[in-house]
């Protein structure tokens, strides 16, 4: 039975950074705004990926850089804490409150409905005994979740996936990871970190396959000196669990047993609950939009829900374009997909935009690729001094600007976006070689890369 | 009395970074180069400035980042070790052998001539017994050296310059530092890291003066904070030595004593043995050159002698314009002075390019600035946390482009890159909107910066 009714400009359904964003848009751009949340405000990436994963990995990316630079790494005589490093994380999740976010949703005006949503119609919803009704748009954003692969007895083994992997209290004495995306290594380093024994299984031949092949075989490298064991090219067939303990049987027949056992080997669509079927729409199937990323002329998805591109700014980047069109101005996403930034925060860092040269060179790109090493400039002499660490950039020959960029070393993250403005802005080749990288900085690797042009 | 003459394409004067990115360029562009060298082929920069001053630097920046990070800083139990510190210092600059730079300059067929180079006429000069003619072009590339100002006693007191303040085997107990620019600032904060106890004198009311005045603010508070006591509005009016200690008389009556004393006040132009009067230059001015780097048909100057802008990557910008002219290229510098990009290693580091406000405002351009907190994105939960920091970036509203930024903060310098890019390149600000900066790295910062515009 419904108590109350209600009526809104906007209603946003998932508090995550991308329904953030889009809701606190809208409601700057003077809309009447509801948002509805059935966990935590903040979402996936606040409390149980990006966030607490860097405060997990930042200590111990930290003490490898100490003890690769002489003059301080005397001053290391002890190891990572990992009680402290772990109560850290608590205080970035705000050990899993999300209470300080509400001051944020009162001063923008949104009015916040906590639960399900779920579609009754064309513009209107239920959440619990509430009816909300959207008279301009409705955006779903209500994320993804971790994907449990129908393998014998995985689910029933009760497998960690990024939500404990991310805000366990204690360190596994041995964990077993399944999968060798961007969770599976950074979850691997961050525990391997703090003293657990990691073995990483990947039904693939390489690691982080969206990325260039070098930098998957650096990121393998740094796990192994860290003492990751990575099993390459055989998946895992079963799992059980007894004893506290976990056993995984892969492929090849050879069984694998750990304290823990991970599970990442990628992400679905949080839609089941939304009832999309009352709004025309397939129940299970990814939420198709265009590039005003609308489903039709009143609903709107943005964020990992819509499929385009799993990462968090770029969900963000949607909801600010999303909420631009439902506010009546000409906006549409312009990057997106594939050629999305992303950084990995293992060490070496991984930093990518744009193109693969791979990928270039399918789409038809008149591509060269430029490999350079990351550390071969002055500023190398700082920084990360025994890492491997290599750079390349994709120019598209034909345009005469950038197409791409990878980015591998040690604290690399903020290279990047150098070059996501450099090929966002199709800034040319031959100008580019008037933006001066600073003397020491590592950023004269863009220097190098220019030189190699001849320009 | 001449032993040989010798005849060449281009005659490079002085192998500092600037020297060496020309006479290669010039090589690599199939001319028969020279260079000539009276000290150390890599120049200043290589064994007494940017290299050894940011190998004395990165020890103490690391051990304070660690220092703010939780479960890091408990493996932190010792200072740092200035012995290993001076160490990795002798080994970046080459235990002052320039030795290793031999094999390039034969891989490259270019003849060096060490010794003074003397102007005897037009593209004629003499080295010691060597006579050499440039038949197309000489490039003047000699550098500064620190200024010593006419304070009574100060050279009889044979105070430190750069060139002891970088490569000195021990740690005074008590260091003065004379000056407040880059050299002064970041040369106070390597050696009280390794436990001098510095003062520094400026006589003006604030360091680094190029800087916005935010930025020199909380350089002076990060150096306070390192136990710099810093003495701002009064000059030196007198110095003197004596049993291994120096005094220091300031214009407030003030006597400050030291075992040493850097003075870091300024350079002037290497020109005083070039006999620049056998070309019809007047000696001890500055070398005046066009924006192709051209003294006159057959005469150039490139790096701190022109005094355009005294920095190594600015140098070696110059550098390859003059060589692209010398090998007939339409080429022209068109970034240069007060504008140029320059990072400042001190904790916290200072990142900047382009305009400050006041610079802007003064060249009629219609600026707006957008102050944020550098360390208020998500990123900054894992950075510097206790750190002080701040970025400015100077909007031209009428051409709708960035003028100008600063980035103050804990390992900012590979942030700037990105602002000089965009600056260059003069990417729209609509444009750089669909730059989208990875979560959660501190480059979100430019997320911000754009939501303030309303983008």
């Amino acid at each position: 039975m419904l108590v109350s009714e209600h009526s809104f400009d906007a209603v946003v359904i998932g508090a995550g950074p991308a329904g953030e964003v889009c809701a606190g848009r809208l409601a700057d751009g003077g809309l009447e705004v509801a948002v509805v949340e059935s966990h935590l405000i903040g979402g996936e990436c606040s409390f149980y990926a990006c966030m607490p994963s860097k405060g997990l990995l930042r200590p111990g990316e930290l003490l490898g850089e100490v003890r690769r630079i002489p003059g301080v790494r005397e001053a290391v005589t002890g190891e990572l804490d990992a009680r402290a490093a772990l109560a850290r994380r608590d205080e970035i999740i705000h050990d899993l409150d999300d209470s300080g976010q509400l001051p944020w949703l009162e001063d923008k005006g949104i009015r916040l409905f906590r639960g399900e949503a779920s579609f009754t119609g064309e513009r209107r919803l239920t959440v619990g005994q509430d009816l909300l009704e959207a008279r301009k748009a409705v955006v779903i954003s209500t994320g993804s979740s971790a994907a449990v692969p129908p393998i014998d007895g995985l689910r029933e083994a009760d497998p960690w996936t990024n939500h404990e992997a991310t805000t366990a209290k204690a360190v596994p004495e041995r964990l077993l990871v399944l999968g060798g995306g961007v969770v599976a290594v950074e979850m691997a380093q961050a525990w391997s970190s703090f003293g657990s024994r990691v073995t990483l299984v990947e039904r693939e031949q390489r690691l982080i396959l969206r990325e260039e092949e070098f930098a998957a075989e650096l990121v393998a490298d740094g796990l192994r000196e860290r003492g990751v064991d990575i099993r390459l090219g055989a998946g895992a067939t079963a799992a059980s669990a007894r004893d506290g303990e976990i056993d995984l049987e892969l492929e090849t027949g050879e069984r694998l047993s750990g304290d823990q056992l991970l599970v990442a080997v990628g992400r679905r669509p949080n839609t089941e609950r939304l009832a999309l079927d009352s709004v025309g729409l397939e129940p299970g199937r990814p939420i198709e939009v265009d590039d005003r990323l609308r489903v039709n002329d009143w609903l709107y998805a943005v964020g990992d829900v819509n499929e385009r591109v799993l990462l968090t700014h770029m969900g963000k980047y949607q909801a600010r374009v999303a909420a631009d069109v439902i506010l009546g101005k000409d906006a549409r996403i312009t990057e997106d997909g594939a050629r999305s930034p992303q950084v990995i925060f293992t060490d070496p860092q991984v930093a990518s935009v744009g193109h693969s040269l791979a990928a270039a060179k399918e789409e038809g790109i008149d591509a060269r690729a430029v490999d350079l090493s990351t550390q071969a400039t002055a500023g190398g002499s700082f920084f990360g001094r025994e890492a491997p660490a290599r750079t390349r950039f994709v120019v598209d020959q034909g345009r005469g600007v950038l197409a791409g960029a990878t980015f591998v070393g040690p604290d690399i993250a903020e290279f990047l976006h150098a070059a996501t403005i450099a090929m966002v802005g199709a800034v040319p080749l031959e100008r580019l070689a008037h933006a001066v990288p600073c003397f020491p900085t590592r950023s004269e690797v863009w220097l190098n890369f220019l030189e190699e042009l001849g320009l």
